[in-house]
């Protein structure tokens, strides 16, 4: 690929006995990863190691071996003994560790305040802790701590190892830490210079739902055989919560290609693919109910779309428990169409909460097509709301009966505004976890479709949310 | 630390450019590490990198550089033309490849009744790339494949680089199929010959709620201080979700320090540790509300517990949304305790769903101490639960005041079974995302206090759920 060979090569490095013993898991190392891309800096590893110096010291000897221009820690900067990334990057870039006393008041002036939240602690035992947070390698750029503490963008020290030593950005465990002070980093004169002749990438993503990854295999096959030309695109596809993701990164010169492979893509697969923008599923359904329907989007057969389909929607989950509100909030506004609903966990609830009546349950179980379509008309119902949801499944591990096998979810969709539904009854793959969450992603699926103008009478047999 | 050196020590791979490029999290990593430390296998490092055959190759010989016995990866074992794993550790291992027709035929035999699910599919295509996932390295232990992938144990061919080549367990990337395959790949000779001489660990969790991970640090420097010997321990401590996590891990010949060390902590920390056995605070809830007790467990202050608290809870969530009640329900068997409850997002939910006064609303504002204990109060009444928790807050970015600021959040819980009732309004750190997730473990931590017989009046001063 044109330009690859002078894109800058980055290893990213999270430590934390904690992380590699799996009692945490990482979020730094991906995040990094992306906002290293959108400057155009390949990501070349993450390694995750313990706290001893031995440890980081060799992770990033590795990383030097591997040639990488640029290093970004995440971890052991915290104030107990096992927190030793400052000190060994200085020794790794050959440069003494010294104190900085400005940057030691500065940090006792951020402790002393949350001090008189312990009441029980000892001050000065936390004061000396926090003091060793400004034992820094000499000649270090200092990030100002978000949290206590300080993170560093350290240079190699000159003629330690020779010219092509990478530079090592120190920064703090926390995530809320973290993110902030990648900012303040980025904008740092030895960062730049550690980045130098960084190579303008586009990045896209397209999103599918029901059909298999091999597919997408045959007709990026078929798409060479057909003679379009893929050479300059670095395509990766992935499966995730049962949807599939093309992501793909061209240089600019690259854009014919890539937009004769979509149109390929779009014409093969047709309403599967949901998503041409990178535009995830939960964002098409806040923007439909907004009324600021799908910018960009593929809005998919059944026509309909845009300001029509806004309102306001209820939720009623038996399997699934809170995790589908739960998704819907995440994103902040989310009150300006969602009201709430109920966690019908009991059949009790299921008639308290949505109306359904006890005796539909005693008729057909409470894992049906009626329950759940009597759960979303209920619950819309009951708040007065324009669309219903209603979930009830089968999660597992037990419960589950030849005729009702664990996995089974039955979910339903309902406009309140003119009587449409769609219900499916799929069997999802996977343990408990993976069915709620499947379960969720379907029923964001189904709504998508309704709120596009599709209703149950419409829907053919290869149908892609049917199984 | 005695016997450090002869425990076997192993490498994880995770491939897979969507994961190295942060479009997915990676769960096999952790996961991994967990089952190694079972068996007494230490995890050196988890290196991530992308799909290339060379970047694989290159951390695999990172990994042989380091020394370690065994390397585990996972991903790359996909029909797709990225999918290069097998091919790459053979390679490495000095092994050619070749096509298991036996295999082709098991996969082939797994893949043509899944083909029914895509009609549209190119059904030769499919096999064709499904085909490739049967070429192996010649030797290798196949691993029978619980989606459509083998996993494989692969040792070094006879003099291949020598003697101390580490042996290579490669796996698939989906957690529901790497997972069920460890096991199998656990039983293998190959498997046992490269983690022998692994030394027998103990491996001890405490929990503690309420107080700041820099007192911790001062804790187990006054236990040093004070003669205790701490040498034989290796102590990692963590702060999650709010809690802080002390994972020690030792021979058994140093169990008499281990205990001695534990002393120390509860002697200072008193009720705080809330868990001296690693069971959770969501293992606790469930156990006191099935009255099981909290087996080996600390009971805190408040006196009372076991098959007393066991009874039905029903929840009201604002701002978390559903968050708690899918928490409750990740468990298995949680229909036995828990029934469900409102998401109550809008002001009109809270008083449909769980009885709360639309003056109550009008008079003290929607977030407000006495909204939350109404809440807890109307949904225990609404279902007829024994036990009631309310959440209602402000987890922003918008709708902050200086009066009511973004992080605060209100947080009830009610025994309807004789009118005690906790209540605290903290103020969380962080941003959206982690405001509602501490919210929920606050509101564990409160329910756990109820049920162990803990009420307002009983709070002091410096009550460790207060802030």
């Amino acid at each position: 690929m044109a330009g690859a060979s002078t894109t800058p090569r980055a290893g990213i490095l999270v430590t934390g006995t904690e992380v590699l013993t799996g009692i945490i898991s990482d979020r730094n190392g991906p995040w990094v990863s992306v906002r290293l891309r959108e400057l155009g800096v390949d990501a070349e590893m993450i390694e995750i190691v313990g706290d001893r110096p031995e440890d980081l010291l060799g992770a990033l000897e590795r990383m030097r071996a591997a040639g990488v221009s640029l290093i970004v820690t995440s971890g052991g900067l915290g104030p107990t003994a096992d927190d030793l990334t400052a000190d060994v990057v200085g020794r790794f870039c050959g440069r003494e560790m010294v104190l900085d006393e400005p940057l030691a008041g500065r940090i006792e002036a951020i402790v002393k305040p949350m001090m008189a939240r312990w009441p029980n602690a000892d001050p000065e035992a936390m004061l000396r802790a926090n003091r060793k947070q400004a034992v820094i390698p000499a000649g270090a750029t200092v990030l100002e701590p978000v949290g206590t503490a300080p993170g560093l963008v350290v240079a190699p020290a000159d003629g330690h190892v020779g010219a092509g030593a990478p530079t090592v950005v120190v920064l703090p465990g926390p995530p809320r830490e973290l993110q902030p002070m990648w900012q303040t980093a980025v904008a740092t004169d030895a960062f730049s210079a550690a980045i130098a002749g960084a190579t303008e990438y586009r990045r896209e993503i397209v999103r599918l739902y029901g059909l298999p990854e091999a597919e997408i295999a045959a007709t990026l096959e078929a798409a060479a055989a057909g003679g379009l030309s893929l050479e300059a695109l670095e395509i990766t596809t992935c499966l995730r919560r049962g949807e599939i993701e093309i992501a793909t990164r061209y240089e600019p010169s690259a854009q014919a290609q890539y937009d004769a492979m979509l149109a390929f893509v779009r014409e093969r697969h047709g309403r599967m693919l949901f998503s041409a923008d990178g535009s995830t599923i939960d964002e098409q359904v806040a923007a439909l109910l907004t009324g600021e329907g799908v910018a960009g989007g593929v809005l998919g057969a059944g026509g309909g779309a845009g300001g029509g389909a806004a309102g306001t929607l209820a939720v009623a989950e038996s399997c699934t428990a809170g995790l589908l509100a739960a998704r819907l909030t995440d994103r902040p506004g989310a009150s300006g169409y969602f009201l709430g609903g109920g966690v019908v966990y009991s059949n009790e609830a299921k008639t308290l909460l949505a109306g359904v009546p006890e005796s539909l349950i005693a008729s057909v179980g409470a894992v049906s097509v009626e329950v759940a379509e009597a759960l979303a008309e209920g619950v819309a119902g009951r708040l007065s709301a324009d669309y219903g949801i209603g979930i009830t499944g089968i999660a597992g591990p037990g419960g589950g009966s030849e005729d009702k096998p664990v996995g089974l979810v039955c979910i339903s969709v309902y406009s309140a505004r003119d009587g449409r539904r769609i219900t499916r009854s799929p069997r999802m793959p996977g343990g408990r976890a993976d069915i709620r969450d499947r379960s969720v992603t379907v029923a964001l699926h189904l709504l998508r479709r309704l709120l596009l103008g599709g209703a149950d009478a419409a829907a053919a047999g290869a149908d892609p949310l049917a199984g």
